[in-house]
């Protein structure tokens, strides 16, 4: 950020009195700009025993498998952006169950909220952002070709807790590009 | 927002490529500002039968009460986010026990998680952010001086639950600025 949005004078990073981190502030308006962690929701969609993913036709990790998921829009509400994000990703409708995963990804600030969801009729197909989607019974699962660890942690616990057929809370922790960085607790 | 805060040209408001919603984009570099929610992360420190509130020494609501909770920052986790705004504004260290609720307030843009804690010592105080901070039972709850609906939300959730000892997730909804308008389910 070298601008500020409200003026177009130059902002310069200082800690605003109050506050205990640098921010970017205005050199003319004093308007401070804070940057917060943006929010991706999504689902993971079950039909039968089966879980629906989707091939990315888009950057980053075009090709690779995933859960529908995507940044939440301003005017909607977490479940709204779920299953908005499942429909025009998966063309899929599904019905909500509980919250999965939340996961910090700390190092991009992004957290990712990822729900259990029913998909009553196995009704799906591609679209603009998916090359192809999928329904995929455990043994099938692309580990190898799976587009984000979060994702593939989400996938890892969903067919542990599946054999409880309990599905708490996790919360996921992960602060690198690594595969296999995460730290998971309920 | 006006002005590009990477190159200071003029932003005009249209549906860039591939999209399906109008935003700020830079008429110069091309840059697309996005504009996404913002995470609250907060809890509800419990010390023996108690919860612990703050009264807010900055706007908006100076002066009522509300549970310790501000805006999440980059590169912290979700409950890292929680913890430190339990510290700074109720001088207050907790131990973190599960996620308790989850508000969308959507006609603000804001997504707030509340976490449940425990408080093993009852040491807090006043802070920059807080003019005085208690601990209540429930009989003695300000419900006429709270801050926030979603505070008051949380406490009568709360309040329920612990009759039952459980304590699920909650989601809750609100979109408008009016006192009783959310929509709770689990
Ligand atoms: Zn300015
Ligand atoms: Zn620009």
């Amino acid at each position: 950020m070298k601008f500020c949005n409200q003026c177009g004078a130059d902002v310069e990073k200082r800690v605003p009195e109050g506050d205990n981190r640098p921010r970017h502030v205005c050199t003319a308006c004093g308007t401070i700009h804070y940057q917060n962690p943006r929010i991706i929701a999504g689902c993971l969609p079950v039909h039968g025993d089966r879980v629906l993913l989707c091939r990315r036709a888009i950057e980053p990790r075009l090709g690779y498998w995933t859960l529908p998921a995507g940044f939440m829009e301003n005017g909607e509400s977490t479940e709204d952006a779920a299953r908005r994000e499942t429909l025009e990703e998966a063309c899929a409708e599904v019905e909500i169950q509980s919250l999965y995963t939340l996961t910090s990804i700390v190092h991009v600030n992004q957290v990712q909220l990822i729900y259990l969801a029913e998909m009553p009729v196995p009704s799906f197909g591609p679209s603009e952002e998916s090359l192809e989607v999928c329904l995929f019974d455990e043994a099938e699962i692309p580990w190898d070709s799976l587009a984000f660890e979060t994702i593939r942690q989400v996938l890892r616990l969903y067919f542990a807790d599946r054999k409880q057929q309990r599905f708490p809370l996790r919360h996921i922790e992960i602060d690198s590009n690594a595969f296999h960085s995460a730290r998971v607790h309920d």
